[in-house]
C-alpha cells in the first residue's frame, strides 16, 4: 500500500484549509492509502523531507470542523516554480528520490495556476520515467482565473468579503453631505473577477459601487471623470468605485505603475498595489472633491471570520474528489467544479487534464462587461449562488477560534 | 409637552445606529416628549429644517433590531465647529429659532470629541439665554478618547475587528519560510486604545502582533530594526507589527509625514495615511526582507458584519439613558460608561458635565506601555470583556441586511 503528500501552494485562501482537510480526511479513511503527509511549506516539504503525520492533526471531528474554517495554509506555502523539464531534470530527480524513499504513491497539490504548473511538470516526468503516482490538483485561488472549473474555492468567500465591504464602505462614506469619490481597490492582476463580485452590494436599497472597472477592459482618465460626473448629475453625490489593482490604460500599462515600486516576485509579476491612492490623488486634482482611496488587502483572502458556507463545503468536496480521483487511478488531472443548474444551484465535480490548465488565465468575457464600467447581470447570476450561507465559528473570548501548526 | 431632536455627528462607527435606536426608541415611549425628530447630518440639519420624523422609521421591533446592526450614520453626519460663542453668535441664534420654531426642550447629539464641542457650546448659550432646553451628548467614538467614560461606545465593536484581523493576517503571513515583516496600520491619532487592542489576537497559540507601537510612546527607527532583529534571534521570521496611523518621533514629526499629503481637515487636523507604508520601505531597504504594509481603513469603524454584542447593547443603552436624563431635567451633559466590575464585567451608566469632556483627549497611560514595543496585562484586563457576544444578523443572499434612509 502506498502513502501521500499533500501539499498546499500559493497566497492562501479563507477555505484552503477546507480542501487540505477534505484531501487528508479522506485519505486517511482510504484502503488504498496507507500514510498521509502534510508537506510542510508546499513543495519544498518534499525536497527537505518536511512532512507532518495528517493522523495526528485530524484526530476527531472538533479538529476537522476548526481545520475547514481556518485561513491560511495550515501546512505552510511557498512560491518555488519547477524549472522547465527539458532544461533541468535535478530538481525532479530530488523529488522522486524522496517520492520513492516515502513509498509516495499519491501527490496531491493544492494552489491556482502556479501551483497547476508544477502538478503538470511532476506527472509528466512521472509519465515519462514510468513512476507509478497519482499526481492530482486541487483548485485554490481567490482570483477564479482557473481554466476548466466553473469557479474556484476561495472565490465565494473572498467575493462574500469584498461584497459585504462594500455595501459597508457605501453606507459610510454616504454620511456627509459633500462631493466625494471612494475607491476601492480589489485583488486580480488580469481578471476582475473579484471586482466584479462588488456588485453584489448592490439591491434595491444600495447602489454602491456606482462604478466598477476590471482589467479586462481599457481604463481612461478622462471617461473616469465623466462616469463621475454623469452619476452627480443625478444627484449622487458621493460616488462609490470598486476598481481592480490591475486596470490598465489602452496602451497596456498599469493605471498605478507610477506609484508601483517596480518590484516583481519569483514568478516575475509585476507588483501592483497603489491603484486606488493613483485615481484617489486624480479625483482630488482634477474634480477637487474629497477623495480616499482604500485597499482591501489581505483580508480579501484570509477573512475567515466572515465566509460563505457554500465555498467551505464545496472546498471540502473538492478535496475528498481528489482522493476519489486518484484512488482510481488518475493522474496529471485537475479537479473541477461544473455547474449542473443555478436555480436551484447545483454542481458536480469532475476532473480535467492539467495540461489545459496550467499556466492558463481565466478571465471576464467581453459581453459580461457593460459600458466600461459595470458588469452585466449574468454576472449577478453567476457569482450570487457561491457567496450563501453561514459557516459556524468555534469563539473564544470573543473572537474566532483558529487550528495553528 | 416639548418636541425633541436627535443628530449624529462626526466619523461614523458600526454601531453608531444603535444609540439612535435608544434615544429615538426610549424618546417615543416618553411621556415628557412629543414629537421626535431625526437631524439629517447633524447640526446642518438643524440649520436647514431638514428633519425626519422617528415614528416613521422605527415602525416595529423588527425595524430596532434592523437599526441597532447597521453601520454608518443613518442620519447623516457633518463635521461642522460652531464659532466660540464669544465671537459670533449668529450661528446660535439661527439654531434656538429653529429650536423655538419646532418648540424643541431636547436636544441630544451622538458624537465624538468635536460633536461635545457643540453640546458644550449650545448648552452655554441656552443658559445664557435662559432656553428651557435639556441638551445631552451621547458618547460615539471608535478611537475610545472621551474623557471620564470607562469606554466609549464604538471602540469594543472596532477593536474585535482589529483583533480578528490581526489573528487572520497573522497566520495569513505566516506561511512561508521566509523573513518578512507585515505591518498593520491602526486607526488612532494621538490615543493608541484601537493599535493596543490589537493585543486580543494573541492567545497561547498566535504570537502575532509581536511588535505593537503606539503614538504615546517615542517612535525610533533603530529601536525598531533591533526589536524587529531580536524576534529573529528568537526563531520568529515573519514578524507581523501592528502601529497607530499616528506615531511619532520624539521630536513630535509624525512617522508618516513624509509620504503624507499635508491636508488638514475642517478641524485642523492633520490627514494622516501612509505609516505602514512608510515603514514597509523602511524594511524593505534596510532590512531587506518582504515587507508589507497594511492598512486596515474604515473597516474599523463600518465593519457592521462582525461587531461586539456587548458593544451594541451597551450603545443601546447608553442613548436610552440619555432620555432618562433629560426626562430628569439634566442638560450639558455628556453620558458615561462606569466600569463597576471586571470579573463578572459590569458597568453603570451615569452622566458627567460636559465642560469636563469637551475637547478632552484620554490617551493610554504610560504605565500600560511596556518597552515602548507592546502593552500590560492591565490592558487585555481593560479590553477583553468589551469584545464578548456576537449579534444576530439578517442575511438576505448571503449578505447582511441593513438600514438604508
Amino acid at each position: 500500500m502506498k502513502n501521500c503528500i499533500i501539499g498546499q501552494s500559493g497566497g492562501p485562501t479563507a477555505v484552503i484549509n477546507a480542501s487540505l482537510c477534505g484531501v487528508a480526511a479522506k485519505a486517511l479513511n482510504s484502503e488504498k492509502i496507507g500514510k498521509v503527509y502534510g508537506a510542510i511549506n508546499g513543495i519544498q516539504g518534499v525536497f527537505n523531507e518536511n512532512f507532518i503525520d495528517m493522523s495526528t492533526i485530524l484526530k476527531d471531528d472538533e479538529a476537522i470542523e476548526l481545520m475547514k474554517t481556518t485561513p491560511a495554509s495550515y501546512l505552510g506555502s511557498c512560491r518555488y516554480k519547477l524549472p522547465k523539464l527539458d532544461a533541468d531534470r535535478k530538481a525532479y530527480e530530488q523529488i522522486f528520490e524522496v517520492f520513492n524513499k516515502y513509498n509516495i504513491g499519491y501527490f496531491f497539490y493544492i494552489g491556482g495556476n502556479d501551483s497547476m504548473d508544477t502538478v503538470d511538470k511532476l506527472s509528466r516526468y512521472a509519465a515519462e520515467t514510468g513512476y507509478d503516482i497519482s499526481i492530482i490538483g486541487v483548485p485554490k485561488t481567490i482570483d477564479n482565473d482557473l481554466m476548466e472549473t466553473d469557479h474556484t474555492p476561495g472565490f465565494g468567500s473572498a467575493a462574500k468579503y469584498i461584497a459585504t465591504s462594500l455595501r459597508e464602505i457605501g453606507l459610510d462614506s454616504d454620511v456627509y453631505d459633500l462631493y466625494s469619490v471612494t475607491i476601492i481597490e480589489i485583488m486580480g492582476r488580469n481578471a476582475g473577477w473579484l471586482t466584479a463580485s462588488s456588485v453584489l452590494a448592490r439591491d434595491e436599497h444600495y447602489k454602491a459601487p456606482h462604478l466598477i472597472y476590471l482589467p479586462e477592459g481599457e481604463f481612461e482618465d478622462e471617461k473616469f471623470f465623466r462616469d463621475i460626473k454623469a452619476l452627480n448629475d443625478k444627484g449622487i453625490k458621493n460616488v462609490v468605485v470598486a476598481v481592480s489593482e490591475g486596470i490598465k490604460y489602452k496602451d497596456g500599462t498599469y493605471v498605478c505603475e507610477s506609484a508601483s515600486s517596480g518590484l516583481t516576485d519569483t514568478f516575475g509579476h509585476k507588483c501592483l498595489s497603489g491603484t486606488a491612492k493613483v485615481l484617489e490623488d486624480m479625483v482630488r486634482t482634477k474634480l477637487g472633491y474629497k477623495a480616499r482611496g482604500i485597499e482591501l488587502n489581505v483580508g480579501q483572502r484570509c477573512g475567515a471570520h466572515f465566509t460563505s458556507l457554500t465555498d467551505i463545503e464545496e472546498s471540502f468536496a473538492v478535496g475528498q474528489a481528489a482522493v476519489s480521483e486518484a484512488e482510481n487511478g488518475g493522474t496529471g488531472k485537475m479537479m473541477i467544479y461544473v455547474r449542473e443548474s443555478n436555480n436551484p444551484y447545483k454542481i458536480s465535480i469532475e476532473s480535467r487534464d492539467i495540461k489545459n490548465i496550467a499556466n492558463g488565465e481565466k478571465i471576464i468575457p467581453q459581453s459580461w462587461i457593460v459600458n466600461g464600467n459595470d458588469v452585466s447581470s449574468e454576472m449577478i447570476e453567476y457569482i450570487s449562488p457561491l457567496v450563501e450561507g453561514q459557516p459556524k465559528l468555534r469563539y473564544k473570548n470573543g473572537l474566532p477560534v483558529y487550528l495553528k501548526r
